[in-house]
């Protein structure tokens, strides 16, 4: 990530207390809540979801792939702020870089990359092509 | 509480990092968690479970209450034994009584009402009278 | 609960994919961090908290007793109102009731009772009376 | 990951029911808190530990990077079989690959990186060698 990405999104969290371990900050994996949160909030911003009701088809995007490194702890009360970059969109599949920032400070850096599929009458999952709606607002968000 | 009841289940738990806080305690709202487990272990080791599906019919167990008291911090890597007793089985709900144990110590009570559902077609829940197969093995685990 | 308490704080909360399961609809045990989250942001809008640094003491409010009664479930994406009264103001111990409300519904009511307590060299905990300039924050704004 | 590598440790975790989410199976998250409990497990299995008390100083193992791909759901109740093995011990470092096994299949393969740590008097960390005794256990286990 030497060349850094438009920003597509950005937004806040407030540390809860809960989230921290007994090391005195965040626990890494909330790290990866925190990415879900920001997605699903771009999504909305967009006008869509993780999970929707298509037509006649029930849809989600399940993660395939998720990864953090972390440079600085986060501590409760920090107020983050993430920024939401589409590193690549795939015919199946959409790749989130994440940045965590604290004031001047960043964080850490994550990716998720998530899979278009299809919800079957038994509720496993199929993955399919991103359709053509979603995937024209993704990328006028993310350029 | 004054009189001890039959304890119904004992099951243990040892404390993992993540559920510790900024405090170096378990947070308390993990406990509620620990109960959730110890009453799904005990309904397994009777042959039954928080969510079931019936001959034409899915059940479920909803929550409609809890409440915990806590004495003693839990720390990391304790190793918590908890005592469940049915404290009162209704017409279509079960009351459960938990204690957890660290060695000689009480470190925190709780209870946990469940009301037995149907679930809807449409995943709304409707609650029921608990089906007697299911009444007849908490009355005998319980007595 | 009869009488409707005045509500000293009230603050809102999305539902997190995170925060549901299986059965579609918020884990029980997660309104009580939703509580703790509007404690927090309570105490915060006072200019107080739930652990701070007095001059010579490290101060922490850790909770002794918590309880949540649940009428309607929470869903995904839900703004949540959670509105927070003070119930009562001990010498050493605050009650706070919380009434999480969606649109016209009320989801859920529950209730935290925390002790202010001195956080020892050695972490342990001992409770001790609420500071004074606390004590008149919390009752001008509970009243 | 052609090569098999040696499996370090393996340890047992059933997935327990607010481990689900509404899409019916475990949430991505918890697969990092999972890889965290089999570390501390087999630490502990090693007599070592993710935060310690060496004679004058206090120890800790953050994370500094995590990474998981998920090929097949975890479902409620599944009994996860987690099998350990040790990438590369570095000066400071040990990286930890993660492999969920649920019968046959293999449903996630993960991958953690800790880093040896001083915790300073004001509670930030300082990185620093891994001490021989703790990195001769690891190499014995890690082969």
């Amino acid at each position: 990530m030497v060349f850094p990405m438009k920003t597509a999104f950005r937004t806040h969290r407030r540390v809860e207390f809960h989230e921290t371990d007994m090391a005195g900050m965040v626990h890494f994996s909330n790290f990866f809540r925190y990415m879900e949160e920001a997605e699903v909030d771009f999504l909305r911003h967009l006008g869509l979801g993780v999970v929707w009701q298509g037509k006649e088809q029930r849809f989600s995007f399940p993660r395939v792939s998720a990864a953090c490194d972390y440079f600085i702890p986060a501590r409760f009360e920090d107020l983050l702020e993430i920024r939401i970059s589409i590193e690549k969109i795939g015919t199946k599949s959409v790749t989130y870089a994440h940045e965590f920032h604290r004031g001047e400070e960043v964080l850490a850096r994550g990716e998720i990359t998530s899979v278009c599929c299809r919800v079957l009458p038994d509720d496993r999952l199929e993955s399919t092509e991103i359709p053509p709606e979603i995937r024209s607002k993704l990328e006028a968000a993310g350029g």
